[in-house]
């Protein structure tokens, strides 16, 4: 593993190409997607008036006084510098919660009663486990925050008795420190984006290949923290899965993690970091595989006349294989509302499901790989559609999110969910979930475009991602509260996880005790009590 | 996932196939494996004399009265049945700690001071419950024991201020209680033995693919206890990574995991119950991903000119592809001890490393998986030694223990240990330990013979797995232990963990204390405490 000088790897952040995050819209102020004619002439169809008042200018919002005392801002400043901590305005509305669609319309309608009394910016591991010590001795609340595109609430602590509240941004943090090309390990600050990192690992020949729709946003801090899965995952796998290393900041001091790939040398404790999402420390360094960036990539779009058979497709992949690097199938209902027409493309029947493969490697690998991949496909009940589907989605693939803040603007509600099973339940579940929120909504008197797709598979199950379109009710926030709790209900009942890569955060957390236990909560909250005895890490996330 | 009915799948344990295991002896006793000539002449060099007296028999060791109460006695045999718990000596000292060398010279004196007071033979989860509740109750020591095939003295708990000790054998719990063929996932007991597991999920067309050296003996929730990498981990993966969920009886109830395959529902609580050997709690019923049952089997043999070279073509097969499902190199030493010699079969030079490449799978697979995996090892250097030598090791691939107590029968002392880093750092760890078990045996007068493999890959890094051969000494008990502690230093200087696949037990708890470093065996003891608050679990093993 060769250290890095820190000179040439760390840059400033006003050098870094970072996207400047507005609050109440996601990623790049600079991309807008406007609504394709179909859509709006469905938001016609399902009732959607544009609101009355346009959003309030983050500069405008409401938000309580900051709470901190000059002493705990003192103490900060020495900590971190003076100019590293800051109670701005614009910098506390930006830092307010994540970018669900609660938390967007929340900021839309001026409401950042959630936000930090003060961003506090660390410089290196030493200065968080400063500002912890800190913290816990002033008893003032800390949400670990590197990209803040969490859409479970996990960046909105609950204040309770806390003298203050502060959110460590990590970004200040953003360096390759080592890279070992033999082992094929690097090893990145927590506070890198994954934009970054792909850029810096690039210079090295390397890919991380974890390109979650956040991808713009967040970062390597927060991949491991909420355990991410990026649209690659198939390939590339889950970012559990490329972790070998981990240091972790606690209050108690420092836990250093990963001395080999693997080991039976106790439980995995980096299994134990991962998943915390900031409650049990603040995750500063991670030690990632990574692997040659590729030299071609392909993606195909396959048409399946139903979701079961597409499914039953991609399991006979992930099963027998050969992998492509992107699976991903769509439902009936998403393949119509999606710009790309399966079924006119391939000139067949309307309608079908429409499903991505791609492969990205060497010419030669990705050649025969895609040649059997594509046997197996074909043998399964799907039509070859060429690559334009597949290019398609890959050149869209973080646009969708933009998407939402153009329907928001048209008075519209969408939202996502997601969880995973195992391949037998699947069906199953697809369907409770789906009549869950139709029922629901359409109670309401908001009846909604329910889509469904399956975007990461292993041998044993996948995930199911729904996509949710409804007319905004007078009372969005309560209207997506009584969908989410029947969904969370109907998941739990069919004895699928809460979610497969959202995250806990504060909207999971009561299903995700009832997942996993109460003796479980109690485990989490004994090794919460060892390493944050003042409570003072991301209180009201993941256990409360 | 279809229950399976227990008349089906639940056989007596007159039934089974269990190979009746005999102390002071590894395996099954039919088998015996005489010393290969070459190897009676290199302990002659060696300086290896046979012991003056033969073993002791089991039934004329020394143990000591059993102090379990008649009031505890009387609640097991409510518990379990009144069979169901014996103090029958032949069976305290077949539960007489594990199989490393230590364990076996020990019972071969006829020392079995840490014979458990009873043996206790649950028949379900809610038994076992029902055991740790009156074992609490009374502070009584429970070991868990499924195989008792621990190498590193995880069945020999620290008696200290306990009321009694009680082995708790699972070996009643081996039914397959349910299959899901579309999913590819068992349900198995955890008292059911790896060769059990492969009849029974062979009848459905399936293997679990788990072989370590332990196959006869161990089971499946020791596998899972103590994260246990099977021969063929390449292919078919590590036990951990084969495992989808758990169920865990502490003595504050049960936890139950695995709602998926994969999930960001927080940490992953599998990786804490794995590797916790028997502290946190019983494991009583593991879900397995399943595969279906290989149609052909090919194993090759190629000869390196030396370590680093073969080592750097494995890497190449794991880093790249293809990837074998069994990949393993030996280095000089072990591979001209070994009777396989690859010099010899190739017509070339003497000497230079043997590996081992393995496929398994249909026969279309498995063809063009073994052309592309060899023309990798050809072009990195390796000469194509036939089949001859790769099933020459796959027939003989379980005897090696066998030979061990040839030798110790002859006076020679063998043991085995092992340890995993970083392909990087793989080259100076190998000469380290080396260097330091050579030093210590030396020093004491009986200069071993030292040899290592390599038996896991991953793609960031191996595992290495040392055989050390020397005369007996005085107190070979001592004479181990020193070595030992030199080798451990060793690891642990150089960044490596302390262990690969054998686990911690007692004899390798201090290390990994120093491993994970106080703070995460705080978060341990943290967990234990609210699992198992008498701390009657397996105590002095993992944590102390």
């Amino acid at each position: 593993m060769n250290e890095l000088p820190q000179e040439e790897s760390q840059l400033s952040e006003s050098q870094l190409p970072v996207v400047q995050m507005r609050p109440y819209r996601w990623g790049d102020p600079a991309t807008e997607v406007p609504l394709p004619a179909a859509a709006e002439a469905a938001l016609g169809y399902l009732g959607a008036h544009s609101p009355e008042h346009p959003p309030v200018a983050p500069g405008d919002a409401t938000l309580p006084d900051t709470a901190l005392s000059a002493t705990v801002r003192k103490a900060l400043e020495a900590a971190v510098g003076e100019s590293n901590v800051t109670s701005d305005q614009l910098a506390r509305v930006a830092h307010t919660r994540g970018w669900s669609t609660p938390d967007l319309i929340r900021l839309r309608l001026g409401d950042a009663s959630d936000a930090p009394d003060a961003v506090v910016f660390p410089g290196s591991h030493d200065e968080v486990l400063r500002v912890l010590e800190i913290c816990t001795e002033h008893r003032v609340a800390v949400v670990p925050y590197s990209g803040g595109t969490s859409v479970v609430g996990g960046l909105a602590p609950v204040r309770s008795t806390f003298d203050g509240v502060i959110t460590l941004d990590l970004r200040r943090m953003n360096a390759l420190t080592a890279i070992d090309t033999e082992s094929r390990t690097a090893t990145l600050q927590a506070g890198m984006r994954g934009t970054r990192a792909e850029q810096v690992l690039g210079e090295q020949g390397f890919t991380l290949g974890h390109f979650p729709q956040s991808y713009e946003g967040a970062s390597i801090g927060g991949y491991a923290a909420t355990r991410a899965a990026g649209q690659a995952s198939a390939g590339y796998g889950r970012f559990d899965e490329m972790v070998v290393g981990l240091v972790l900041a606690t209050p108690r001091g420092t836990i250093t993690l990963g001395t080999a790939p693997k080991s039976a040398a106790g439980p995995d404790l980096r299994e134990l970091v991962m998943g915390s999402e900031g409650t049990l420390g603040v995750i500063t360094e991670v030690s990632v595989r990574v692997r040659p960036a590729p030299e071609v990539r392909t993606y195909d779009g396959w048409r399946f006349d139903s979701f079961e058979q597409g499914a039953a497709a991609l399991r006979r992949l992930i099963q027998d294989g050969p992998v492509p690097t992107v699976v991903r199938l769509s439902d009936e209902t998403e393949t119509a509302v999606n710009l790309a027409d399966p079924g006119g493309s391939s000139g067949g029947s309307p309608g079908g499901c429409l499903a991505i493969a791609g492969y990205e490697g060497t010419p030669a690998e990705v050649g025969s790989r895609r040649a059997a991949a594509s046997a197996v496909l074909a043998a399964s009940g799907g039509s070859a559609l060429g690559t334009a589907p597949g290019e398609a989605w890959r050149a869209g693939r973080f646009l969708a999110p933009y998407l939402r803040d153009s329907l928001l603007d048209k008075g519209a509600f969408v939202e996502t969910l997601e969880t995973a099973s195992f391949w037998s339940n699947l069906a199953h579940l697809r369907a409770e979930v789906t009549k869950a929120l139709t029922s629901v909504l359409t109670e309401q008197g908001t009846p909604p475009v329910v889509m469904c797709h399956i975007s990461h598979v292993y041998e044993s199950g996948a995930s199911l991602y729904y996509t949710v379109l409804c007319a905004q009710g007078d009372d969005p926030i309560a209207q997506w509260h009584a969908a989410k709790l029947a969904a969370s209900a109907a998941i739990r009942e069919a004895g699928a996880t809460i979610t497969h890569h959202h995250g806990v955060g504060t909207d999971h957390r009561d299903t995700y005790a009832q997942e996993v236990g109460p003796l479980a909560v109690e485990v989490l909250r004994s090794v919460k009590n060892t390493l944050d005895p003042a409570g003072i890490l991301n209180p009201g996330v993941l256990i409360g």
